[in-house]
């Protein structure tokens, strides 16, 4: 396997902070400097992933295990670098990932208690050496994305979790942002969009000019 | 978590080796001893399991990487020894099981050519200290198991692999086999029924007396 060429950005946080439209933002300033962009997510971003999401997001499916839940998100994760993420980074192209590990960590570590070791563990078995260039982190209050993703309507399994459950995602987020500034970038996500694409811009100046 | 007072019975062995049939019989003979049996199969064995089980025998289905085929086994797993297989357990049922982690070593490992300390790396970190505490595997030429199956129909995701492939899962079994003779029993599946029923009543007998 050639060295990847091109580079991997994810971007993370809760429910309501702004993914989507700011992915959408970010490929834009990727493409305007010329980059080729790969937008993709997670869990999902393959056929097979896409179906795992559904089991995994099912709010009135079967119960699920939080070690189940964890490696679930991991065989998704192992088909998508396999199938969508390695070939585009040897190819030469960007990817720009709606969430990836560190949600495994936020969510199933810190929202759902496993220990990060074991979730270390699992990383390093699906990822090898592979990680996320940079991880832009969308942050705000979690009242703020509640109230976002209550307007939206029906909510899946992960949105259904009471507000301690966001708190320490959120919480997870800030303290592996905090273990490592070089590779994230945690932006305001409860100012205005355009002070918020404004902080992005600044960031993805940064990531452009390494 | 008390310590579990019934035993963990596993049969394995490849396609169209009459697990179906002698795992019935298998029951009878358990139950006649006076033990409370429960009856399960992997992949599958939960609601959750079942869908995920239907994801990998799916023969029109999504590519699927080696590396996911193997945690989306271990993630059914998971669910299965927390749902099914300890709370039996420590019910002080037996648990009779038809495939468990030696079809991740056979299949996965053998066929696949996964590393086995790759899967012992799961397993360890899924199973903890639980393992089977007997594995029946009934054994037959691939050749004979083929015939059988081709029979039946409608092949799944495995059952259309070449032969090459069931020769590796065979001889995987095999290998596993002769390491811990105390713990596996290999039984000729290839003679008339009520051959193969006579050894599995002389190898319960054994297991029964421990």
């Amino acid at each position: 396997m050639s060295e990847p060429t091109g580079k991997f950005i994810v971007v993370e946080g809760g429910e309501g902070v702004g993914k989507s439209t700011n992915i959408d933002y970010i490929k834009v300033l990727l493409e305007e400097s010329g980059k080729k962009v790969v937008v993709t997510r997670e869990p999902g971003g393959t056929a097979l992933g896409e179906k795992i999401r559904e089991l995994l997001l099912d709010k009135d499916g079967a119960a699920i295990n939080a070690d189940t839940e964890l490696l679930l998100m991991f065989a998704a994760r192992a088909q998508h670098i396999a199938e969508v993420i390695m070939p585009a980074l040897e190819r030469g192209q960007w990817v720009l990932c709606d969430r990836f590990t560190d949600a495994s960590y936020a969510y199933q570590g810190g929202g759902r208690g496993l220990p990060l070791d074991r979730i270390a563990s699992l990383e390093d078995w699906v990822q090898g050496a592979l990680c996320p260039d940079s991880v832009i982190i969308l942050d705000a209050p979690t009242a703020i994305g509640a109230q976002r993703v209550t307007k939206r309507g029906d909510k899946d399994r992960f949105e259904q979790e009471a507000n301690a459950f966001f708190e320490r995602v959120r919480n997870t987020y800030l303290q592996r942002a905090e273990s490592d500034p070089s590779r994230y970038h945690v932006i305001d996500a409860s100012q205005p969009l355009e002070q918020v694409q404004s902080s992005i811009k600044t960031v993805l100046t940064k990531i452009l000019s390494v």
